[in-house]
């Protein structure tokens, strides 16, 4: 990679203005693009193509994402994760539509509203110990139909992996979208972090998706190594057609857009993905390992995918934030949510354990 | 380029699946990006930046677009025009408000809807025989304020340079900022191809924009050399605020936004962004003259930007887009439309007018 | 009954507070109830009935809006025309979808957006010399099913009788709903002031909906003499569904539903709407033939309902204005609008058409 | 007036389609219109007035509602109280606004995402033990304001009374206002049973509304006695402008509005609205204490409006309602409401009183 930025370096306006060495625990959206992904996309420049996804990388994207979900998936890449979302649930709902959601859901609580403003959109919340639906807990709002009062409970959707760093297994993903099904209700995973799921589960993408009875996905790339980009992936087309039109109203299609599709092929084709994954997974559980052996830390939640959720001391934390950024998850309790990335090195964890111990010590 | 594409593409899954040599005349958004701008990306990339808008790429653009905006200009990154479009017209309307706008603006014929869809915004739109506005025809439509029954006039949209290849002076567009400020009317101006209007009328971006009146812009930096990128510039922050939060639900929040706005650095620090618009000018110019001399081919509009309207029968258009890719822009009367792109080369204008030139002659 | 009606007319805290006498030509929503319908009221009263459409007058309402438009009509009282219109828009169109109607119509003109804020709706609208849409006008908005930039027109919206006074006839309404039926989309109609076409035309209500093609219809009753109640009325069932949800989400379902369907029985099982349109109709033509022989008066569109549209000289109608209300419909041309009611006499004719004449011989 | 009522109500080819000595504990809306505001519609029958609300009466009602909440006080009649509701929402909260309501919340259970779908508004919701807010509870939703990932809450939505049957008391409103207010929150109250609440707290109406701070009101009509009809109160015209449009855009404008205005006048001039409350309410305790004493039956939750919540044997519920309707508040619990209505009189309590006790005594 520096090979490369500092050739391309020669030939533009635009300088270097922040130090590539700093890594934190934020969110690994502060992470960049994966080099191999960055390469791509020079790989797809050059002349005309046909634009708003009638390009040869689009095209060839098909293939690519039925490699991964079966014969029958359609993929419309798109520019973000609430983008993806919110033309999901669109396909997936009628206007008198509602959907049946953790309260922790990133729709539900990170989108400023976008799935009800921008799409008119209601959420039947479920509060859960983990960020995880269940048949019983979908059955606390899934009730109702042929009320014309009640907005009709149509759609379920689930995080995979969720935003509380835990994960559905394939066996409880098909038990949702079974009991979905059976109430005529279609299942929408928001993967944001799917790749992520994919590495802990061990397990193709189909098998806790296409194979599970899941109908409608939102792919994420941006976290696992894109500039940006995003794709729904349908997976049950005989329930799920015009995502065309949705995406053109929702404002998520890209004119040039074989410049994110190209990056979906970096990503997908051989396993780039799964590499990215299974390293900030690795990253993830070294840390937890780390902290696991200092006193007055405590981990407060399975770490099953790339996070890791902690309680410590409030002010032992703020001395951490000034060197290693990182968020409050629970303003109230003091928890934090730490994030490894796909860049994240074993010498940032190290280095952040012993951080963590020696401020603890200090207490 | 080639030696930065051949290095990067030893590392990547992803293959080159197209012809770069190929170029035709259907849109200035079948080109590619830019080689100063792809490599801008490298230097964005590594190390931890915060997300959604905080990083040092976004932290810096402010000052570039001041400089070519005005002291009090600020910028807001997002994905594409419709999504610039429609967070700009939520900022200058209430919920009942309209805006006014040329029968032939983008925002009416070509966002499937979205300014009414994502935002129920009503479009009160006016015929016009070149695609702008003037104050005259604002009047058309900018009545009846305080008559609850109607959609309340607020706004005024023009594009610029025009969909149909036509200008706005600075005068005018001062002229229309006059007429909608003394009703009470702020003034949007859709920029997809500002860069092209500014190299046209030899003019500073200001110009015609903040010193002219105008409240907001969507400034359009795909057409003119991104992978994909336009701004919501707002010119008067008095009247304009809180577009974070309409550009967040509008689901135009990008997480590593450094990459956007680092393409922006790269286009708009030097005069990347000037050298890409005056070449797509000029080449469209080429067309019209070489075309000019061609009988039974007319140009029908003026050729004040980038692109070339014409008419010629229409078996010979059909003829041509064999090689060629170019729109009927009216299927009714077979005007087509042919656009000039940064990268459109001389001998490209010279062998596409060559060619209309043969197929006119077998007629 | 009658005990209690009469009774109670006497032990109200309300007081008359307008002069009863007083009629003008402004609009046939000045005038007030017809005493039928009014009466009416009083029979629903009393007991407990199932709120929100489950009572026994709404049952029976069924009966009555079949006998009118056939055997598979199904009725859904609603509150106001807008209403009416939104709630059949809505059933007719997905999210992506578009209604192609006249410029002059009632959902473009005058209801505040409401398709648009309310629905997302986008209207293709076409100018029209007389309010009315044709196959050709339709074509010119009817275009680009399946590009994905387009919003799609999947719906034609007609008034009848129009806004501007003049009718369709049954066949050209079939021709309508035949070229838009070929072309897959579906047929509403604004029948505001449907009870006057069909008096004009002296059809049944069905020779021009129903047998005619016309899959949705807003069926007006305010207009036609009640207090308030329009109807939305399902004429083709196949195509349209879940009525009973738009109608409750777009707050239009009345709880006390039995006082608005009673209203329709009075009106509808009888003449009673006949009557009441046939007379608004012939005091619209009785004064279209008093006002011809007056000079300078011209009366400017076919009168083929209420409604009468004439040129004379402003100054003119100011000076009528003090004694009569009316309104200017066109302020630029001094065209006026003069509305005949359910309730307007023969002697409010005369005298006004007499109060014209002399307005007009002091000029 | 009175002769023509007298006549015409011998005069409808409406006929009585039930019964009207049958009345149950379903809803109270499930009652008719109070004779006094049926008397009050003939008075503002006969001759024209101006629609859309600038007639004589909806300028009375002005004074009618400033008599009870204050001379800033500013009414807009409307057609029910999702219109109501939605309209007052609107008028608080930007695009990127969110409402904290309870959890049990009409705007949130009963309305079919009208909210959300009409206006966007998303909903933060509350669980409570009784269906009412407190400052605490308030805070668990009233957070992340300039975080533009987050809905920004930005009002707070009460029910007075509750739909649990219970009370605010003024010094709790009071509490709530000035807790949201020094948010920067408005309140909005949905007063869809105010009456009921200002009988049974025995206060004037703007005790606990405009002195208390509360900023705008949905002002019940239609369940106090009225044919249909609400009002959105603005309490507080410095905050809070532009109704008109809102009310119009959406679709809750009346243009016969003189006759949902007398019907307010009817109700509120005297003291009408307060004997039809405080009778249901003591309808209501009536009930309450005859089941008291009945084995087997538990009254869940204070009585302090026109409900009466139960826990009862469920094969007892159901056998019940063969004879009187009522429905099942939880389907889980088997606990059912009972209403009573401004129309329930002490032999139908102590009738189904009587009942109950009998079937239970099958048990």
């Amino acid at each position: 990679m520096t090979d490369a930025v500092r050739t391309d370096a020669l030939a533009t306006d635009a300088v270097r203005r922040h130090d590539p060495s700093v890594r934190g625990f934020a969110s690994d959206n502060y992470a960049g693009v994966h080099p191999e992904v960055l390469a791509a996309l020079a790989l797809a420049n050059g002349g005309h193509q046909i634009s708003y996804g009638e390009d040869d990388y689009t095209a060839h994207l098909q293939e690519v994402f039925r490699s991964h979900f079966g014969e029958r998936a359609e993929a419309f890449p798109v520019f973000n994760g609430t983008g993806a979302n919110v033309v999901a649930l669109q396909a997936l709902l009628p206007r008198w539509g509602a959907v049946v959601t953790a309260e922790t859901a990133h729709i539900n609580v990170d989108e400023c509203g976008a799935p009800e403003k921008v799409a008119g959109i209601k959420l039947l919340t479920v509060p859960t110990p983990d960020g995880k639906l269940t048949p019983e807990l979908i059955d606390r709002q899934a009730w109702g139909w042929g009320d014309e009062h009640r907005a009709q409970p149509l759609a379920v959707s689930i995080t995979q992996s969720t935003e509380l760093g835990t994960l559905y297994t394939a066996d409880e993903i098909r038990a949702i979208c079974d009991h979905a099904h059976e109430r005529g209700m279609l299942v929408h995973v928001d993967g944001s972090r799917i790749a992520n799921a994919a590495a802990s589960l061990d397990l193709p993408l189909r098998a806790f998706t296409t194979d599970a009875g899941v109908d409608i996905l939102s792919f994420g790339g941006t976290k696992n190594g894109l500039i940006l980009g995003e794709a729904v992936v349908v997976l049950n087309p005989d329930a799920i057609r015009n995502i065309l039109f949705l995406r053109k109203m929702s404002m998520q299609l890209a004119s040039k857009m074989r410049f994110i599709s190209v990056q979906f092929e970096a990503l997908l084709t051989g396993d780039l993905w799964l590499r990215n994954a299974r390293h900030a997974n690795a990253m993830a559980r070294r840390l937890e390992a780390a902290v696991r052996d200092i006193d007055g830390v405590t981990v407060v939640r399975p770490v099953q995918a790339n996070a890791v959720f902690a309680l410590l001391p409030r002010e032992v934390s703020e001395r951490l934030q000034k060197s290693y950024r990182f968020y409050f998850w629970n303003e109230h309790t003091g928890e934090v949510r730490w994030m490894a990335a796909f860049d994240t090195t074993e010498a940032d964890i190290d280095d952040f354990a012993a951080a963590i111990a020696e401020e603890m010590s200090k207490q």
